[in-house]
């Protein structure tokens, strides 16, 4: 139906008639003559119609934004000094010569280049609409990009890509579940995956060696933050590889991608810190290494001092207490520093003590801070000398149960790094490595795979872990971070029936129970299970972080609201009782 | 952990140390040494131990089928007369120096050359044995290569890879969907798509220009056949292309397809057929063409015949008297002809007329035959000569409502074909275009639309449907059929909201009804939707026809039962009280 894109018309065509096809995206009347914007997958172009054809002149009056066009025309230079620089086919312009309008269009609920007035739910609702919008189409072309960019370094590579069953098993051990009543076995039920996990595993003991999938995840959580019900991860899992090759290979994959789509060589190799001295200095395990920001240890100080908000978890095995040096810190005023306390609060904190260092010369005469009374000189003088505070410094401080500490903390040097606009403008790869095997949960007084069950410890026989504090003990996963993101995390998984029994037991997994969960994972162990291990990557997140969108919702094509809700189709919906009679089931009245 | 594959170990690798993993697929002890044949994805290759490595020697003895083994030695030739041309690497062999037992194996739930003893349910127990055989292997291969060589073609031909949701609304009009409750709507359901159909074309009305995805799809229907209650679907959708852009572009996608992986050269261009010849001709709208056999019309024949089974359907409009002609057919036994008899009145048929041609030059003298004395004289004569038997032949009859008719003789003709050897080796594309709009019902005394409510008919203006018969209305729609297999069917689509409207109306369904079900469609054809159209092909058929695969069981990963279940994970299964009320479901006591 066309001869061009709108947006590949140039100088080449000149004098060329072009068969155009798209959205009028703007149309001005000027000195008689009537200026389209053609706009089409591949750009805009401007289409110039004059009276002298006169059918085709009443057709384009009637032109309004957003009608859809077919054109005929010639393409011609602009005159002199109306080029318009800014577009890539500015240069030039296309006498219509014949007009057909495909279809109209009414006025749309927003105009394209005022969807930021339209809130995100009148745009999710028309998101036909505000796919148009060239940041958004541009952000679907560098998704599709970016998966074949990632599957072609897989196929190139021997991985084979296998499809995992959607309708499968409930997870136990995870996050909440999808769940999809069954027909044919009444009151049963099916779960959409929260990823192919077990599923992949089971393609290394079927000899796959090499498996990928670009796969869709379900998780039926609360959406706090950025999170969708449904999401994508690149799946990946090999046999007879250790660590090692896992992440030397799918660094490479990365280095390609960065490479090939950004233009960006990322570090080769990406640099890799122990678990442990990423919560030391970051407080977390995803360090986001633009911020020049660090945690600083500073309970053995506290030991003397006499006031137990310090002293408390200075004392705790599970307590930490930590300062954070903040540069040019002395400037932030007594609001903001409220603010802050307010926002560190929302990870547990139950305050924000903090230094201003105005003449650290001075020792304790030059400092200002509501807990100096509380302070010995020594703790005061250990605490100027480890951070380093210079005249104009702030130092925070967290002191509570280290996992409260590190997460306000770590989340307040985030947010400082970008409000005193200290976060530098690089790609930060990093692997976080030898991660505890297991995280002790206060609420529930036990035991939780820090990664998932099936991540093997870094001992080779199950007899090594006996006699050992669980917590002590350190698995073989591996996370690849960006820039304060995780993108992927994986593990060598356990390929011996007695190790996964052994940890199986240290959840609390007694062997009837794991028998009843994991039968069929037991079972495979015992037919000749290789050794494997793999990693998985969120693909929203790649593709967010990768486009500099806000959201992982700015890189899906129809993503749900909050709430879980598809507002373009209306969904979730209600059913007919006879759908409900047939899968056996009644809805008993909604709580709320 | 190894420097080759097993299958990769060739006489280049003479007198070099290699290291192996694998499977131990065979042991044999002869003459005082041990042979292992060791295996992995790439193949296979003998491993010797001989008793001279006291320790490895012994640790080779323990060694059983499937125990995962990794052998470090060097690759030697064959001594003279024990090569093995059978296998890629039968020249050689690999002296063990060194072996490592990585996991041992339990004696599997069957041997991998008696799979067939095994039956299906066990293999799909345990399916990750099941998988390791070669040809499974190489299927899973197979699909793999398949699916990068279309996605390729697709994105290098400017099509973008675009997600959709799997948790979406329920489809009217459609087979019965599989829905999963909502937690945060209690009461509400999402439905897992039968096919992304409304979003890809609202991805065309977002601009997007070019989309495909491989997408799972869902139908909750009765596993008759070959179906399988999760499919795998290549999505293709266009803007500003008409079906014969689409069909050029696609069928251009198959032939590079199956040249690249099976060198094999479809023919160009495929040939077109319409829906109503080869209804006609082959009683079905996706003829076999690879069956020298064909339906002759011979209702003209019958009017005068005094035998109702023939002069009834004769008679009437909807009804079908039809010949099919077997060359070489008059040596079925009668035995035979009444297991054919049985099996046509699967689809529909009350009996199988036959007439035995022993002389067609006698005419009725040379016929052999139980309808024969109802027949007139014309009837026989135009019988034979519009059939062109031939002595030895034989002539099934059909006469019946036109659907029976031709669904029965239809699949008879397949049979037969196969039964018959008839079946000629070669790959027999075909378009079938012009399909009716719609379907009429007569059980539900209804039209339904023959392939979904968005297709378009081949007019343009809505007020051209008025007045018409509307089961003689023709559509834009078009499937690509192999060798008796739909591959793909796809359509333009009704882009004008008046057209759209119009054709709900002729399914019945009012305006009201439409913007309940169909409002987001309505709406985003109001807004600028552009004239486009698409394709969706059967991945798993595809791979099936292409590997050979009697199933498309055998050519996923992980399929589920005749009554949709999955034996390896014992899914569906029962969820807890709590997951139920969290979701404010509660169940029936099932009917049966």
């Amino acid at each position: 139906m066309r001869t061009h894109y709108c947006g590949h018309v140039s100088e080449t065509d000149l004098d060329q008639e072009v068969t155009l096809c798209g959205w009028a995206h703007r149309r001005r009347d000027h000195g008689g003559v009537i200026f389209i914007d053609l706009r089409d997958r591949e750009g805009l172009v401007q289409v110039v119609f004059d009276p002298d054809r006169a059918e085709t002149f009443a057709l384009a009056e009637r032109v309004r934004n957003e009608f859809v066009l077919k054109v005929r025309g010639r393409v011609r230079r602009r005159p002199a000094g109306t080029e318009n620089p800014d577009l890539p086919t500015g240069q030039v312009e296309v006498l219509g010569l014949e007009l057909e309008i495909l279809n109209a269009a009414k006025t749309p609920p927003f105009q394209l280049d005022e969807h930021e007035q339209a809130g995100e739910d009148v745009r999710l609702r028309y998101r036909y609409v505000d796919l148009r919008r060239p940041e958004m189409l541009q952000r679907m072309r560098a998704r599709a990009r970016i998966t074949s960019n990632l599957r072609r370094f897989l196929d190139d590579h021997g991985f084979l890509d296998i499809e995992t069953p959607m309708l499968t098993r409930a997870t136990p051990e995870g996050a909440r579940d999808y769940l999809v009543p069954s027909r044919t076995h009444p009151g049963s039920f099916f779960a959409l995956p929260q990823s192919p996990q077990l599923f992949k595993q089971l393609l290394m003991m079927a000899g796959m060696d090499r498996y990928y999938q670009i796969v869709r995840c379900f998780r039926d959580e609360d959406l706090r933050a950025d999170r969708q019900p449904e999401f994508t991860q690149l799946d990946i899992e090999t046999s007879f590889m250790d660590e090692a090759g896992i992440m030397h290979l799918t660094e490479r994959m990365m280095r390609r991608l960065f490479a090939d789509v950004l233009q960006v060589d990322l570090p080769d190799p990406f640099p890799r810190m122990q678990y442990a001295e990423a919560m030391d200095r970051f407080g977390s395990d995803k360090p986001d290494l633009r911020i020049p920001l660090e945690l600083v240890e500073v309970a053995d100080l506290m030991g003397g001092v006499e006031f137990k908000v310090f002293a408390g978890p200075a004392a705790d095995p599970r307590g930490r207490v930590a300062a954070l040096h903040v540069p040019g810190g002395g400037s932030l005023t007594r609001k903001q520093i409220d603010d802050y306390t307010q926002f560190v609060g929302r990870y547990g904190a139950k305050g924000l003590a903090y230094i201003k260092v105005n003449d650290p010369a001075q020792g304790r005469e030059g400092l200002q801070s509501p807990i100096l009374k509380f302070l010995t000189d020594e703790a005061v003088d250990g605490i100027l000398a480890r951070t380093e505070a210079q005249a104009g410094d702030l130092i925070f401080f967290g002191a509570d149960k280290a996992k409260v500490v590190n997460d306000a903390l770590g989340a307040l040097r985030v947010r400082l790094g970008h409000d005193l606009e200290m976060v530098e403008d690089e790609w930060r790869p990093l692997w976080v490595v030898d991660f505890p095997m297991f995280e002790y949960d206060e609420k529930d007084g036990r035991l939780y795979a820090l990664h998932h069950p099936f991540t093997a410890p870094n001992v080779e026989d199950p007899a090594e872990l006996e006699g050992k504090d669980p917590e002590q003990l350190i698995s073989r996963a591996y996370d690849m971070v960006l820039n304060g993101t995780e993108l992927g995390g994986g593990s060598v998984r356990i390929h011996r029936q007695d190790m996964q029994q052994a940890v199986f037991g240290l959840l609390g997994i007694g062997e009837e129970e794991a028998r009843e969960k994991f039968g069929f994972l037991l079972d495979a162990l015992d037919f000749g299970a290789p050794p494997h291990g793999g990693i998985a990557f969120g693909l929203d997140r790649l593709v967010m972080l990768m486009t500099g969108a806000d959201s992982i919702r700015e890189v899906m094509a129809f993503p749900k609201t909050q709430t879980a809700a598809c507002l373009l189709t209306d969904a979730p919906a209600q059913v007919s009782i006879a759908q409900l009679q047939e899968l056996a089931l009644r809805i008993t009245k909604p709580q709320g």
